[in-house]
């Protein structure tokens, strides 16, 4: 009853401190890459899904969608123009429901887009703004900040003996020495175990080289039927598939705070929906918001057995060219992290992995995975796509 | 290839200032009335889709689908749980997006549920926060309000003489009449064309009694593939159309600021998808957020010619029993305009009078629909519900 959904095109704004441009133009610079990488014009796009999470924080905007098809010249068109909003996990929801609208045969070309502006503001504005992300009445009136939450995970961890100061680390020198390679990081430098380890303490044992940094930036992409797809591109890539869990909005709800039930319920309704398995999977992006977040991640989607992911990171399994590439954009680390461009970003970078287009931080794969999360886990969303 | 869709149960919260509760629990209320009054217990729940606005601004709190998910008790299941934002529209989208995932076959049994809690921050918060739902850079920045805003549509309405401000100021008694006779609303009292011209001038020619007010209230509703509907009602509630257009953000890039193309749009496309002209409406419910709001929508609709909605207000053709009454929850003039929860509860008193049990305010109809507005109409989501 479904239909086949393709990708047809990306793009990404540079990620950063971008003072020089504005939220809205922001998105219209992806939105026009996209586009252009797609060859479709503006009067071919049925409708558009912006995933946001807090431009009533940052910039003090609402109704996001529709300032957005605006400002992208669509406003004559009148086409449907949505915001969704799962704070971190918001890009990968707007691509999701737009995989769905053309999925269902409602629509056919459809823009899904992720932006936020978060330099803007100072920064404690910023970490409050964020914090909108967790629990509000339980967790972040009573002081619990991200870093703190996850500072929690990690304590667990390394209490456990399931993971070392090391591997933790490891995991940032990794995606900083991939993000070196991505034309759009924000921080394009290779790192040592010492720059981790000597770094700033943020929350114990978090320090500053654990913690994915505050950003601006946008990413937008382009989805089609399948059957239409080779109108616009030689290289559509397949949604193989799409899914969505929530969990508990505290991390103190959960029956263990080191697994991410959501994590785990996304992963293992996307495999059961592509009818595949871990082993095949040849690249995946997970939601890195700290080193601790990647251990879970690739333990939660079953890429190694509990316990087993900081001696998998220690071992370069998740290196370029290792048995599991991980983040190889660098991640939200390295790539830096505008929240509701991070999901839509790490679809433009399997994407162009599994066109070849990946440059120097190129792996070989067919088949890649993306796994989005909002907050500690309250939402994640998981795709998988394939050439 | 799309299955039909059919409404199953409805719930509100009453409207209104409601210092003892919170955001939450609001939109726990209204979600546990919708499902007893559809007989579906939380275990048969397929996903959830949230309208909200801004509770980033109005309770610092974002990752509204997941929290709400969680305080109805359905975190366990890990649900699909995502909020929709488009200003004042995000009910209306809500709904839409739960119509589209029913319809589409992905999920059978939806919640789409709509909250905003807006008086736990002073006044000036709050319309600074309604303020993000225009141009920020453009409008708001430049001191544009909503009220000032729509004060520049009836100006123009007043200037070319094809309203009266006695006609502008019918519509708020008109919809005060109806709110009375509403258990759910936040004014509950009658009152006279005097009470509207005597109020205080807002901003110039609308007075206090011309503008809806800020509350705190949720609806939700849920939505079932028709062929299972009589599984949970004997009255279940056919979807016949569910559309969403867009508009530029600003008022000013209008061809013509007494027109909202984004409502004659959605507009036009509902009717023609469900094959029905203004004629064969029965009822319908429009965004008054202001007195104005309501001429414009009766006109942009179709339901009359250009420059007679004030006529056919003055003449009683809206009033309950008239040819087509327009507002019969008395509107968000006198039933109070939670922004997020808005939309919903428009489907809600639809959904109550095609069943017969509107009560006190109950007209005769088999047909009605729904017009949900953000901002000065840059989303406009219309639907149409049958018996």
């Amino acid at each position: 009853m479904m239909r086949d959904v393709a990708v047809i095109g990306i793009g990404c704004t540079t990620f950063g401190e971008k003072w020089e441009t504005s939220f809205r133009n922001l998105f219209v610079e992806a939105g026009a890459l996209a586009l252009e990488d797609a060859g479709v014009t503006g009067e071919e796009i049925d409708s558009i899904y912006v995933g946001n999470m807090s431009a009533g924080r940052f910039v003090e905007q609402e109704h996001v969608g529709a300032l957005i098809a605006d400002y992208a010249g669509l406003a004559t068109r009148h086409i449907p123009a949505t915001r969704v909003e799962a704070a971190c996990a918001s890009g990968g929801l707007a691509f999701r429901q737009a995989v769905i609208a053309v999925a269902s045969g409602i629509e056919d070309i459809v823009v899904a887009g992720g932006v936020e502006k978060m330099t803007d503001v100072d920064t404690g504005v910023s970490v409050d703004a964020l914090a909108g992300a967790a629990d509000r009445e339980w967790e972040s009136f009573a002081g619990a900040t991200f870093p703190g939450l996850y500072a929690m995970i990690a304590t667990a961890r390394l209490h456990d003996r399931s993971l070392t100061r090391g591997q933790l680390a490891q995991v940032a020198v990794k995606n900083h020495y991939n993000g070196a390679r991505n034309p759009i990081a924000q921080f394009r430098q290779e790192i040592s175990i010492e720059t981790v380890l000597n770094s700033s303490l943020v929350a114990d044992p978090l320090r500053l080289f654990d913690c994915s940094p505050i950003t601006d930036g946008a990413a937008a992409v382009v989805v089609a039927p399948l059957e239409r797809a080779r109108e616009f591109t030689d290289s559509p890539v397949r949604v193989l598939a799409s899914t969505q869990a929530s969990d508990t909005i505290a991390l103190h709800d959960r029956r263990d705070i080191c697994i991410l039930d959501a994590s785990v319920e996304a992963g293992r309704r996307a495999f059961a929906q592509a009818r595949l398995e871990p082993k095949d999977i040849d690249l995946v992006e997970v939601h890195d918001c700290f080193t601790i977040a990647e251990i879970c991640a690739i333990e939660d989607l079953g890429f190694c057995a509990r316990g087993e992911a900081g001696r998998l990171t220690e071992d370069g399994a998740t290196a370029l060219g290792g048995d599991i590439p991980v983040n190889t954009s660098g991640g939200l680390k390295a790539c830096g992290h505008p929240v509701g461009a991070t999901g839509i970003k790490q679809i433009c970078e399997v994407t162009a992995q599994l066109r070849g287009e990946a440059g120097g931080r190129q792996v070989d794969a067919e088949i890649g995975m993306t796994h989005n999360v909002g907050g500690t886990g309250a939402t994640v969303v998981v795709h998988i796509l394939g050439v």
